[in-house]
């Protein structure tokens, strides 16, 4: 084991939880379908170590941008063979014959092949022989892909988000219980360098008692939605035609869970949203669209801005936005507040009461990161530069196949993929009950209490 | 008239409000008491112009830190005589002593004092020859500062926030209507010279259709709360052992309903609020504070940030955030987005679709003001800095005094600072029912409707 083979409960654990009251947390009960849908006498998935892999035999079910991008960091990591690889597009950039083929370039054998029609993957999940399989397909394929690959056998790793409703969270909660598989859903921007960093300088106390945080997923898309050759807009923007909402809350969400030490004695609670209206997509198709573009009959129902605030059991505070849609600059707005400090993102500061200059932030990373900087990023920053999202991406991946092999818990589980992914259809629910608030369901079914884990 | 004395017509109308669909304000209506408590058949005060002042006789009622600066700035504003002023502090840096000695150095008459004992202001009220008192107390005197100011014949000017409760705005509402005087609340912050500013590029259309906005004060106040020897630690302070919710939301939000136009044509509808726990007040006293200080037996209500979300009849939000005790540097969050562009300060920067880099802010304000600098800044901005806060408060203060001399209707009026104050009880309430959405009470009986006022 390197010293970066940490279990779940030291990579997580501790995260400041001292000190704070447990204000209103007994109060919280509102109404939300559905409340609950554990199986009786099911077992908890909660720091349930993988079985040691030697090696780690990989399907993935979607190579789209995305997808591909995977398959070139799992071609970088040691024990890990790619074994089927599914999608409907057999020629292009993104297509199952560029995999096959850049995996063969990396020096293994050649995989099998899936996607002759749009339920090949099932085949692909009915192996039988695949330790993980990573689903990169578009969001509402997430859940039966997911259910698939774990009653096949395999664990799962998924995309975000990984539901989005909760029917799909609790379907994945039971089924992951029943099969004893991981379904892991894969928030890459947990890796980040600063998310780590920050993450680690939280365990250590530096920001005191956290009671706040902040999540945002600023994004403008229109132009890659609209004008891109690659089929995101297709399947991505109609989802702004039937919810109104924040449909893409884990990017944001996901590193304040970690900040928080969410299901490490805390828990997300429950939820109030608003969203704005709506006017840049409707604006923009009809200034740049063709009169007979067939897009411009679309009708969004999906406002601007969503801005949502989430209470935890502990009584801490989220504020979590989305906008995808306004010409604004990209922002993974991202801040963890506590008795002690500060820090924000977008652009990086931090403040630490009589550590840095009084009133002022502090915007040069360097130092904090000599000083707290996390293990994983030391150890693999080099290989890490090679791949996507600033090699958060490769990271994440890495972790995952370590943990695999080592035999640890994942770093993040099943409940963890369905509370990150909940606030899609709460938030969904409270902008349509003008602000009313949204109880989260317990997914761990009370484990969540427990600071450490059962391992 | 000079080319800065418009009417608040020309000044506040016209905030992009075309294109906005009307979603869900049908559907706002949530209980909250006391929903309205208008007079039968009382006339507007919206859009009431001031009778013609050739000079204004002024009285202001509290000498503390902020009303000397206030005394300062009308001794340098023409044709204001500051005839009576009160507080029952008569000697040091904050006095009816200092005061005096300032105004007659000034070249003004001996002010007549008052402040004999805690209810001498309101022999000053009763005087019956002043055309404004200005009202700079600690915030629960407010109301009664103000209905006293009306009912003894002047127009009043409220420090921030004007009520702390409903039961308050609406007092300010009927005494102004049945007074036909003005409560005007002085929120300094709508005169910055960048929110100026961004409200000329808003009323321009620069952002395009506003969708959305955001507001905040965050400013540690610990330090001066507890180890200043000026007076404002025993009664602020302790404000947080009564209230959870957010208690000064006026510097942030006054700028953003300009922006968008709130009574003109808008109105802040709903709000929902969630406060984090309380940590920082508590731990810094145990940290700083002798064993023995009483203070040391204080208990904290208020919540180290609250975040609160505020929908408007047109279906609009407004992030509206608090916190004044944890360790971050100073920040009046301050957002404005459409579906053109954006703008956010602390610090101020600009992203305008197609103007600016693609993707990136602009931090230079210099060519932004050269363009869309406001005109009362242009005319003023040499006199306005000797004054408090960057100038904003002299700018304030003479356009106050402009548009009584010109007989035009004030900037902001009884509506305003009934809606702007709402947030602190709205906020409470929210916050004590677990998030659920408050009603804005209609101050304005629908006159917020029309986008021009009855002058």
């Amino acid at each position: 084991m390197t010293n970066t083979g940490m279990t779940r409960r030291s990579f997580l654990q501790g995260s400041a939880l001292t000190g704070v009251a447990v204000a209103g947390a007994s109060n919280i009960g509102f109404n939300t379908e559905p409340k609950n849908q554990k199986v009786a006498n099911a077992k908890t998935m909660m720091g349930v170590p993988f079985q040691k892999h030697q090696k780690i035999r990989l399907g993935i079910i979607g190579l789209g941008e995305r997808g591909s991008s995977h398959v070139r960091d799992f071609t970088n990591i040691p024990d890990v063979e790619i074994v089927a690889i599914c999608d409907i597009q057999h020629s292009g950039r993104y297509s199952t014959e560029a995999a096959k083929q850049r995996i063969v370039a990396a020096g293994q054998k050649e995989p099998a092949i899936y996607g002759k029609d749009e339920n090949d993957w099932k085949n692909l999940c009915k192996r039988g022989d695949l330790d993980l399989i990573f689903v990169v397909t578009p969001w509402e394929l997430h859940v039966p892909n997911a259910v698939a690959a774990m009653e096949g056998g395999a664990h799962v790793a998924i995309e975000v988000p990984a539901a989005i409703d909760l029917k799909g969270c609790w379907q994945l909660v039971q089924v992951s219980e029943k099969t004893r598989r991981h379904a892991m859903m894969m928030e890459n921007c947990n890796y980040g360098r600063t998310e780590m960093m920050v993450l680690n300088m939280v365990q250590k106390g530096v920001f005191g008692t956290i009671t706040h945080g902040e999540a945002a997923y600023i994004h403008c898309l229109r132009t890659p939605w609209y004008m891109s050759k690659t089929n995101v807009g297709p399947w991505r923007r109609p989802m702004h035609t039937r919810f109104d909402g924040n449909l893409y809350p884990t990017h944001g969400l996901g590193p304040v869970c970690w900040y928080m030490g969410i299901h490490k004695g805390d828990r997300l609670a429950s939820l109030v949203s608003y969203s704005s209206p709506e006017a840049s997509l409707s604006e923009y198709l009809n200034e740049k669209l063709e009169v007979s573009d067939p897009r411009r009959k679309e009708k969004y129902l999906c406002g601007d801005m969503n801005t949502s605030i989430i209470k935890t059991a502990m009584g801490r505070t989220i504020m979590l936005q989305h906008d995808v849609v306004t010409p604004r600059p990209y922002s993974r707005h991202n801040l963890i507040q506590g008795s002690k400090g500060c820090f924000a993102d977008y652009p990086a500061r931090i403040h630490v009461d009589g550590i840095t200059r009084e009133h002022r932030w502090d915007s040069d990373m360097a130092p904090w990161q000599e000083k707290y900087g996390h293990p994983l990023w030391i150890e693999l920053e080099a290989q890490a530069s090679q791949s996507g999202h600033g090699g958060m991406d490769f990271i994440m991946n890495y972790r995952l196949i370590q943990c695999m092999k080592q035999g640890l818990a994942p770093d993040f589980d099943v409940y963890d993929a369905a509370a990150w992914s909940a606030p899609f259809p709460l938030s969904v629910a409270s902008v349509t009950k003008n602000g009313a608030p949204q109880e989260f369901p317990d997914f761990t079914d009370g484990h969540w209490k427990s600071l450490s884990s059962p391992q």
